[in-house]
């Protein structure tokens, strides 16, 4: 059965309409899941008219009307914001409660078992701030959202090759605190049950290193023999295969090369830097641990290019292929 | 003038020795410079045995006696470990003395002002330890032997680009507490004066955030704002051609692309996650800051593929072309 995917146009002032456009000019896309696009119907045309495609769409005021037949996604009317309320290429509160609004109409949908996954084009943190979401990120608006209390965490995905972090959004002097053997154990876990929902039956897992060369033998740091080493033994007796410590500046040609399913990283750089490199164009960002599977591109509004019909949809594709995927097995619990 | 070079056969348990016979087989590669290779003539002859490549030099027993002309490089017989001391593939601390023996007359030599920079082949900092070396890594033995007390500091290459660091074989939560203005000023000062000496007129540098996102305007840390910004306002005061702080996962996307010659990193991993993923088998390092250039390649001494003639020399031949542009300016000082 094919997966029913919501999906939400980002930003309104960013290149998100843009893409989804352009993802939905695709009739193989089309074809691969039940569509609901979430949002405004103006905001929609906008981005067909910036990408210069017409997408087939039957349009429904409540989403017990959808019907999906052929290969016509469904467009679920949602007003969130008024034309002349968005400035093209700028963040704004506006924007901001815009993105924030339909996430929270798709977050319900799949809360009603009504769609199994979420596919949303980029937003801008900075505009989420200004409406007010409260939140330092998405991810953990997202888990307020649905309730939820247990570990997540972002992943990152490129190709095949997954990340996920055991710090993320704080300071550099806080990682080494941040970085304890329950942790460790949890960030490898919210990886391997990412991977399965994505269809990987045994993922193989490299756990990265805190320090350079992962402490030369405990000269330049203790982490690895006191907290990661044991930490990798924990999962590994769970049936997790994982291996590690390993240093971080060679792990990713490991992992680039195939050996790996996903490298659990102590900290974002240490993973960003590798995954910007390697396809900064493809990448996926996954909101993990949550019930329901959630994608967007990695990449950003992109405001400096806004209205021009250049957005690359290769990564927007990536996202919506995976949240496919991922939504495959249906609603969780 | 050909610059005058002096080349190290590296640990002789590890494929130094095979480098250097492949290095030397190029013809242009010998009429680049002229080549004083230092060490023992059984280690060249072993070198050249694995390769399986004959290199045509002319063997002395004092410096002075050495004679350049046409493309034969010449061995200044230099006696530091008899074969049956040797296990290849094997870290000892009969190796390790031998390659810091050798070490310790191209120094000499370069101080008395009769070579210009020295290229070594791979050595091992456990065998250089077993030997009794006294200092962490080869860089602060280098500065010792040389007098130097100023900063250095290791920079590493990759074609066109250079890193430098501001700390380096540190735990990961010392880093924090090392990033200091004028630690950040030397680290941009030393990249820059390699830079020149290697033939780069105006070097463009970029410097590394140390925090996620540059700290998102202070929101992950401070240090962006009281010390990096600060200090790259200073060197662009001394009329260093310096930007940033930039978020670390992006600006190697930059750097690639060729706006910067050098990207000045806070931490090891940071940079060297990105110099691996780009190119791990061309990659060279510079001790930097020290009077005299010294070159190696960035990869180790491969002891699981001693003997077997496969060694890579890219890297190694990488070193040396280096290692004749800056000791193309002669010595220092």
């Amino acid at each position: 059965m094919a997966p029913r995917v919501g999906l939400v146009l980002g930003d309104p002032g960013g290149i998100g309409p843009e893409l989804v456009a352009k993802l939905l000019a695709t009739p193989e896309i089309r074809r691969r899941a039940e569509i609901l696009v979430i949002g405004d119907p103006w905001l929609f045309a906008e981005g067909q008219r910036v990408a210069g495609l017409a997408v087939p769409v039957r349009a429904v005021d409540r989403p017990e009307d959808a019907r999906f037949d052929g290969d016509r996604p469904v467009l679920l009317r949602h007003d969130t914001v008024a034309p002349d309320e968005v400035q093209p290429g700028q963040a704004s509160a506006a924007g901001g409660r815009s993105v924030l609004r339909s996430l929270e109409r798709a977050l319900a949908l799949a809360k009603a078992g009504m769609i199994s996954a979420v596919c949303f084009a980029p937003l801008n943190k900075h505009a989420m701030h200004l409406a007010g979401s409260g939140f330092p990120d998405e991810l953990h608006w997202f888990a307020h959202q649905l309730g939820h209390t247990g570990p997540c965490c972002e992943l990152n995905v490129l190709g095949a090759l997954w990340t996920s972090r055991v710090t993320s959004h704080v300071a550099l002097k806080e990682v080494a605190a941040g970085v304890t053997r329950d942790r460790v154990v949890e960030a490898v876990r919210l990886a391997a049950g990412a991977l399965r929902r994505a269809g990987v039956g045994n993922p193989r897992i490299a756990v990265a290193a805190l320090n350079p060369h992962a402490g030369d033998g405990g000269i330049f740091g203790r982490e690895e023999i006191e907290l990661i080493g044991p930490a990798v033994a924990d999962v590994r007796g769970e049936g997790v295969t994982a291996d590690g410590p390993f240093p971080a500046d060679t792990i990713f040609l490991k992992a680039r090369d195939g050996e790996y399913d996903a490298v659990v990283t102590m900290y974002h750089d240490q993973g960003q830097v590798a995954m910007k490199l390697m396809g900064f164009d493809r990448g996926v960002t996954v909101q993990g641990g949550l019930p329901v599977p959630i994608t967007t591109p990695a990449h950003g509004t992109a405001y400096d290019i806004v209205g021009q019909g250049r957005a690359n949809v290769e990564a927007t594709r990536q996202a919506f292929l995976l949240a496919c995927r991922m939504g495959e097995a249906g609603p969780r619990d």
